[in-house]
């Protein structure tokens, strides 16, 4: 436990101070950063790296490093690259007082720096050209160290304002669930789609269902928000949907409806 | 094909005139039609029909018919029924010149009345609770007869603005892609909140994720906007998402898989 005069200190240390980052990576979370940091008047950014430079064209007034062991001192670095490379990427910067990676998939401990550790993991599915709302981005935060963590969340306040602290077993269990509410409700869409192509129905006309269902659980359980023919036993709707199908979407649909019943015994 | 001065009269008497509807049925969608469509000058509501009378209190200012096989005459009558009901319901429905079904997977030819058949189809989810608004929700007509299509049409647009042209089989598969992108996507999001809820992870981290999943199809084709493991073939992290669920989340997990990397090889 720290002292509360010690607390207090450190935010007093952390308004006070401009905090100095090096964000690292090339991809879309570090574009997005990037972008998102540049006119934060407490922020610094120190310098920028991507193995291939070229990825930053877009920042050239801002001082990209030739190597990952030069770079400069900074109070944190953000390793923003492909889960396989944090281990390789983080064991070369030894001039970072905190150094985070911002990885759903990653566990604290593949970071490899000899400093201090913690994670900056924002949940949202990122593209390169669609601007990011940060203020309605989840960073998702974690850092062993309680002035760490403070520190994390002072830049993260910065830019956004949904702030959770996530340890490293709830980041892995969230990183699925947002598979399951991202990739596969995707991937649901993407079989309503094919049903209505093949019958010239417009897939427009599913649009504002998709809308609904996804505004609906924003207030109530998705379990109370559940409706159709699973969740009432329909067994003769269930049959006519069965036989309107691929083989594949007819196995889809018989898992997905006897979840949903088996879901109700429980 | 009708003469083009035949259309027009039709035009003519459509809006030059009262439509009289009638309206039965006691649950949700007969309640917000009925709501819709009491301020609306052009359309009168001339009775309406509950097998339960006192599922109408809301609307007792307005004409409740004792008895299906005695109600007046009107241009349309919608029956807001059960599905399995629409048959014996539409039988007793003498007096009206049309009569129309709203059930997404019921046929045309579920209707037994002697008269004229129509489908007025609203794909949206209702509860009796929440406000519905309208302009937001699609109308799947269809009619055999093109002047009674016409009537739904203008019918349709006194409350709405997303109007189209749905046709029985088309009806049929739009309702079993609703499934997919409503009950079973719900279905998804319960999944997440299980594992979130299991790991003390609040739920509400998911739901910018699941606003922008929805969001992003509204301009991109499904295909397109998939992301993810099973997009990228990426079986590390496949398998290491297996290994934190439950059995029958594991064979959800898989057949999804399966499926979005069946689609790439198309």
């Amino acid at each position: 436990m720290q002292k509360k005069s010690q607390i207090l200190l450190n935010k007093i240390n952390i308004f006070a101070y401009m905090i100095r980052i090096a964000i690292i990576g090339g991809g879309n979370i570090a574009h997005h950063l990037i972008r998102a940091f540049l006119p934060v008047p407490q922020v610094e950014i120190v310098e920028l790296y991507a193995r291939k430079p070229e990825q930053l064209s877009e920042f050239n007034t801002l001082p990209i490093a030739h190597s990952l062991n030069e770079m400069k001192a900074v109070d944190v670095a953000i390793v923003a690259v492909s889960d396989d490379a944090i281990s390789i990427v983080s064991q070369q910067l030894n001039n970072a007082r905190l150094v985070v990676h911002t990885s759903g998939s990653a566990d604290l401990q593949s970071l490899e720096n000899s400093q201090r550790k913690g994670v900056f993991y924002l949940l949202q599915s990122f593209s390169k050209a669609k601007e990011v709302d940060f203020s309605d981005v989840p960073f998702c935060l974690e850092a062993p160290n309680p002035d760490d963590f403070a520190l994390l969340k002072t830049l993260a306040e910065c830019i956004g304002s949904k702030i959770y602290a996530i340890n490293s077993e709830q980041r892995r269990y969230l990183h699925v669930a947002a598979v399951f509410v991202n990739n596969f409700t995707n991937h649901l869409y993407k079989i309503g789609y094919d049903i209505c192509n093949r019958y010239a129905v417009p897939f427009e006309v599913l649009h504002p269902l998709i809308g609904e269902t996804a505004a609906k659980i924003q207030n109530l359980a998705p379990e109370s928000a559940q409706t159709g023919p699973a969740k009432r036993n329909d067994e003769k709707t269930i049959q006519k949907h069965l036989n309107l199908l691929t083989q594949e979407q007819q196995e889809i649909y018989q898992l997905l409806t006897d979840s949903i019943r088996n879901g109700k015994k429980l």
